[in-house]
């Protein structure tokens, strides 16, 4: 099955359940559950741009001196009108008074003092509501100014609290459930025994659904035998809205997801009072790494069987959870991937779709390049750990050279 | 005073202070404050990447049948050495048994069984080492596995784990003070008066320092008045490693930032028991929005002094405060411009470094493109919320035409 079909097919079984009200300082990352309106507009009367004078415009002229009657500034505005012959001294931000339709630059100008009554002369005129923002236009009250869907970065919770909001309604966190799989891991922390390695895949990818704004749920490590994956999964005792598995995915007799899924346990969990509803969705992906991926439910619940070794696991996490994630909190997430010159050479592909640990970097000019590692062992950790972006190629892609444009996806640096 | 100056000027006064031990499952976005070495070898063992029949190499031959002594599968190694016309059954991850040299793969195979005595019969040879990781192929005990400086991502965090670690030593968080000025600021959640606005910048610095690294502390909003700002700062009941201000950083009547720097309120300082001693670095950049930036100190901590308008205070925390809370951290992080083909058209360019909000896209061959947004003004934080990325143009840049190539600074989506 090729990775755009199988993404389809995960994201489809996939959508926000519920949503709360948090406080904006709270909310950075998380998902719009409704459309925010401005409550007030920005700016929200008639401001001043510059430091000057505020001036009726037909006035202003050079040489021919104003009164000044007062001083607006930022949060302490002028309260009266200006009449002809008039002017008020303003600063940056403050509302231009009534009677008044553009300001003067200071440095356009020759005062006679910082005084009320102080004597204003023009040396240049001006333009028609010159250095005026007016009220509403960055923003009016009543617009749209974050739609549903948007992920709250800092900028829009700026916007959103400008606007006059102190909460917003987002989609709740989805809860993923992480069961490990493998006979061979050992927790961390204990000594290795022969034959062990250390567990990281759980502590990868709890970093990562938290990173990318999910609540990781622990389901521990089930053993290499038949139905323990399912075991696992029905002792959980919190809801979840997605299960990741990693490892048991292969067709090795160690290899049990694939054969819970199926249903050929499923009566076995009957018994314990479950519905027994494990069902396989789809599994082998041309795809390298990551081949084995798994797709199924359990007693209704998506899950997503991630291969064992650690770059596959992550691999499928960026193509598949990343969008899986998104989705389940009402977002659209899909990997971006942009064209970069290659560095080095690269056989052709074979008929799966090649996701290459690379390093992107970019020229003096500002243009992207693109350096596979020389070895993809998808076991090899380190060099994923090393790796900033991978190069994506598609199936039976020509052999390619030096200098040749290849697609790049960047990983993000915090996963 | 160009950019790159005021920002090694303003760098050259941060360094990280102190470290601490943390848990890696509570490491992510730290930075490390010692090389890492690997405890364990990766993988520790010889081990097998497929499921097959481990073999040696001499014995195996199309036809020539070998007899199964055992099975070592993922945690349960095969614990005898393999003689001449034996072979042991295999899984992916397990350890290659004492006497065999490479992996025959299962589907090269005939087996009369799964069974000890089973006859297996290869149909092909197999090369030197085939299908084995060698110990130590991804990391050996001893290497450097993450170097001092490297900002923990989830995947240098399973790299760890996998190398044997449980914790890091990593640099403390700097501790960066907050401060607002304004009359004209109005608390979220309050009724607007006349001339007030919502503050935001103090909420989108906060998220900034947080998602940055940083611990925020609030220090309020200081009136527009002499010597406010450093009072504030000197209320603060806890180290900073550097003050940020936002607004009163221009040349206004009601501008008091500059002048508190300058010392000319010191003395009055010097009576409240403190060394008095603030004074200004730098005022005022070749660059839009940001011109009125400012750096000092106030008693030896470290102060950047950001303008009031949103826009331009969140520019100037991209392309300042951002590298300084990275060094304040231990780390190198100054922001990645891109070569992207220009949609629209600029006029050109006066004697600042200009940044205008923009959008960022990739075509279909994954080519990036940048549209500005047609309003700039620096007050507009509903259009800098709507952007993803900067154009950076250099002062005195030529007009620009659609199609021709600009430099963009992508925005961090989180802020």
């Amino acid at each position: 099955m090729p990775v755009a079909t199988a993404l389809a097919r995960l994201l489809g079984g996939l959508t926000p359940t519920t949503s709360s009200t948090v406080p904006l300082t709270e909310a950075a990352g998380r998902i719009l559950a409704t459309d925010l309106q401005a409550a007030v507009s920005l700016p929200p009367d008639d401001l001043s741009a510059m430091d000057g004078y505020a001036v009726r415009r037909s006035d202003c002229a050079p040489g021919a001196p104003l009164v000044r009657i007062g001083e607006s500034a930022a949060g302490h505005p002028f309260s009266r009108a200006i009449q002809s012959g008039q002017t008020v001294r303003i600063f940056t931000g403050a509302i231009v008074p009534d009677g008044a339709d553009a300001i003067l630059l200071q440095e356009d100008a020759d005062a006679s003092g910082e005084e009320d009554g102080a004597t204003v002369t023009p040396r240049e005129t001006v333009g028609e509501r010159q250095f005026i923002r007016p009220a509403g236009m960055d923003v009016t009250a009543g617009d749209i100014i974050l739609k549903v869907g948007t992920r709250l970065s800092a900028r829009a919770i700026a916007l959103a609290i400008s606007a006059g909001h102190t909460t917003a309604c987002v989609w709740d966190r989805p809860r993923i459930g992480i069961l490990s799989t493998g006979d061979e891991l050992a927790v961390p922390g204990t000594p290795l025994q022969r034959g062990q390695i250390y567990s990281s895949n759980a502590a990868y990818l709890s970093q990562f659904v938290m990173l990318s704004g999910g609540i990781p749920v622990d389901l521990g490590t089930a053993a290499d035998r038949p139905g323990a994956v399912l075991d696992h999964i029905r002792k959980a005792d919190s809801p979840l809205d997605l299960i990741v598995t990693t490892g048991g995915a292969s067709v090795g007799t160690h290899d049990h997801i694939a054969a819970d899924l199926a249903g050929e346990i499923t009566s076995a969990a009957d018994n314990n009072g479950n519905d027994g509803d494990a069902r396989m969705d789809f599994w082998k992906i041309a795809m390298r790494p990551g081949k084995p991926l798994i797709h199924g439910y359990v007693d209704k619940i998506p899950l997503l069987g991630l291969p064992g070794n650690p770059v596959s696991s992550a691999v499928c996490a960026m193509v598949f959870l990343r969008p899986a994630l998104a989705k389940l909190s009402g977002h659209d997430d899909q990997p971006v991937t942009i064209a970069a010159r290659l560095l080095g050479n690269l056989p052709k592909n074979d008929k799966r779709q090649d996701y290459l640990r690379a390093t992107l970097t970019y020229d003096e000019n500002g243009m992207a390049e693109i350096r596979p590692f020389p070895r993809q062992d998808s076991s090899m950790i380190g060099v994923f750990a090393a790796a900033n972006a991978l190069v994506v190629r598609p199936p039976f892609d020509a052999s390619l050279h030096e200098g040749d444009m290849v697609q790049a996806m960047p990983l993000d640096p915090r996963l």
